[in-house]
């Protein structure tokens, strides 16, 4: 690969830089900033991508759905290489979660084109639509349109949170064709697509703990979710009512949370990847008081694995712990819906590759899963080669506080131009 | 003791029925009946008792704080034996709760009355004001002023949460004499006092899941109480952060919940009264969600024992789990303030010779602790040889549905009148 001089990345990274600050500047939205998957934020992000990719004379176009694909032609054009994410953000979030990953794609087609160097393929630039579910309730929307995927009768269920206009509605406003992402047609040819890479600033602070400026993403974890289970017992006097008569819905929530607690650990003993989260456990406002025997909990849970074995072994072992519980304490769990998601592998060649790319950047990564969810997901479980590189971040994301610095983008930047100067035998492998 | 015959308690039987329909009648308020304390309906209650008792010649007294005193002449009135309970409900409360045990020193005196018998002592008839603390937010205002010992600074400011006014102003405005009760007037005299029995109903299902009429009790349960307590951790993504660097509130209490418990199961095999009750368990609301870890949860713990000790080992035990757990899981607990109350034993020798009582009436009973509080406690920790009879009852207490089959209130008039006619000796033994 071509070991790249530093000064030969400055143009790359000054654009980054001058694009974030733009980005926060004229998306703010005190404290923080809101992008509107479909709104005026994400729009404006468009338009400020669009026009760096111009003037470099990178081709500009949008998919029937909205998304934005910036390419720049390589030495081979039979293949190209996506690199993307989101630009859309969560009401007051920040400013890096999805943009990063859009902007590190533009600064690296950038440092390429300041240095007169072509890629080996094309690189396309995505910036996908929608991402943040809190804009319309579903995931993936930007990477499911984008490979033709998306299903259409949500296009006319699924309706903004804010103004409660549908999807639908919404690309017809920005000049899209709801029609044609119905029929499925996307600009991404399956061939042709090499690879994905999404570059995202990490959701946690496991970077930050381990003061590691970037990681390799080995999966994206899949998940099973009981986002409305309920504990049922029968509320009784706290002083007078005698232990073997109670059906305390607290306590045997409290034993559930604690059992799942332990298998989780015993799970990870085991080297399975695993993580077990009771996000809320509540008695009912309405109902409860000090001096009464909770008659009911509202709990949820979610459980997420990179390993999709290991999410079925939970399920069944919280099944098997729930009737145990209820049994001995006389109550009833009530599970509600499950929902959840496929866990996403990504390519371990593309790991390898990006991992030697660190290393002859000389920059020092931890390999790790991701626990979020993100538009990479989708592109892996289409059989689409795919890595993605996190980026250290303070302050977690979704919060105005978030935080990533300069100098930790710019060495994923390192990382990833280092990547995309391998030569087509190494992606084509 | 006298063997009564059937027929011979009719008049009582007759009398207390139809009381009780009386105050569901005139004391309705749908669903249930309201009687707020030094309101409307309690003096209603006290018009009715009063005139029950002056049309057969009792004398009738109120003291000071406005407590109501109905005294039947005994053969010797050197003494004088106490039945007594509170007439006040809360909101949309049940008709039994309370009254029933007014009611229940009222028909034995009437069965006396009617069987031309004096009983041994004079029996003086007590219906204590405002026992129930939503009215005014304190325990036992009604035993508490009867004897003399309540804190005078609480006539100013305790109010009323109806209407904000203070129970000093309430008092004036019955015609009674707050100043008299900052003095520490009572018309009860210690020397005077042989014994004090409060029938009520069972707040708990035990005697009706036990298939029996009545209960003996040992003694009023103590407690302690954190009401405001907090287990504090962080937030964090619940799919990313690794098991490793979670601060999880919500595992930290579901373990605090489960030892506790356990704890709990030790001490009753060991022999120890008690009842553990996490009766609000709260993730925060406006912080939680389905995919973070939890940061913070809101606890309220309220443990209660017949034994003093008791308390204090669950007590220090609660602080070193929660010690060990706060240290493994990096969370902190915030305890928050310690209320409580004292346990209250009642006298052998009465509970013995209401079991005696209860074998002569040919009436099935249990011994049990109350869990829940009486002014009975008042009286038993001020020295006076204290009983407590329970009447089964459906349903619990504190609520409309709240029922007592009038055949085991019967029963427990009864054993009441059995004991009542007991020789002196006894009484004084």
């Amino acid at each position: 690969m071509r070991a790249w001089h530093k000064e030969e990345l400055v143009p790359g990274e000054a654009l980054a830089h001058r694009l974030f600050d733009t980005l926060a500047r004229e998306t703010a939205d005190p404290p923080g900033v809101t992008r509107i998957g479909f709104g005026e934020g994400e729009r404006f992000a468009h338009e400020l991508l669009m026009d760096e990719a111009a003037a470099r004379g990178f081709e500009v176009a949008h998919d029937a759905a909205g998304n934005l694909f910036l390419t720049q032609p390589g030495e081979d054009r039979s293949g190209t290489i996506y690199i993307g994410s989101h630009v859309d953000t969560v009401p007051h979030g920040g400013n890096y979660d999805g943009a990063a990953g859009v902007i590190a794609g533009l600064a690296a087609q950038a440092i390429f084109h300041a240095a007169g160097v072509k890629p080996p393929f094309d690189i396309t630039v995505l910036a996908l639509r929608a991402e943040e579910s809190c804009w319309f309730p579903h995931s993936y929307i930007g990477s499911k349109t984008a490979l033709g995927i998306f299903d259409g009768k949500l296009l006319d269920t699924l309706k903004r949170s804010d103004n409660g206009r549908t999807l639908a509605d919404h690309m017809c406003e920005g000049g899209f064709d709801p029609e044609a992402v119905r029929r499925g047609e996307s600009l991404i040819e399956r061939k042709q697509a090499v690879a994905y890479i999404e570059p995202h600033i990490e959701q946690a602070p496991v970077l930050e703990i381990e003061r590691l400026p970037v990681g390799i993403v080995t999966g994206i974890r899949g998940s099973f979710r009981y986002r409305t289970a309920k504990c049922i017992g029968a509320y009784a006097h706290s002083g007078a009512m005698p232990r073997e008569y109670r059906k305390d819905a607290a306590a045997a929530t409290g034993e559930l949370i604690l059992r799942m607690d332990e298998l989780w650990a015993d799970l990870l003993t085991a080297g399975r990847d695993l993580t077990v989260t009771f996000g809320e456990v509540m008695t009912n406002p309405e109902q409860h008081g000090f001096s009464k025997v909770a008659g009911e909990t509202h709990i949820c849970l979610d459980v997420r694995s990179q390993d999709k074995q290991t999410l079925e072994t939970v399920r069944e072992r919280l099944m098997a712990i729930a009737d145990d519980i209820a049994a001995r304490r006389q109550v009833r769990f009530e599970w509600g819906e499950l929902t959840g998601s496929t866990p996403a592998v990504m390519s371990k060649p593309l790991q390898d590759m990006m991992a030697a790319a660190a290393s002859q950047a000389g920059i020092p990564y931890r390999v790790m899963a991701s626990g979020a969810g993100h538009d990479a997901a989708t592109f892996a479980l289409e059989g689409i080669p795919t890595a993605m590189i996190f980026i250290r971040n303070q302050n977690g994301s979704h919060n105005p506080d978030e935080a990533m610095d300069m100098a930790d983008f710019d060495q994923a930047l390192s990382v990833l131009v280092h990547m995309l100067s391998m030569p087509t035998a190494a992606w084509r492998g």
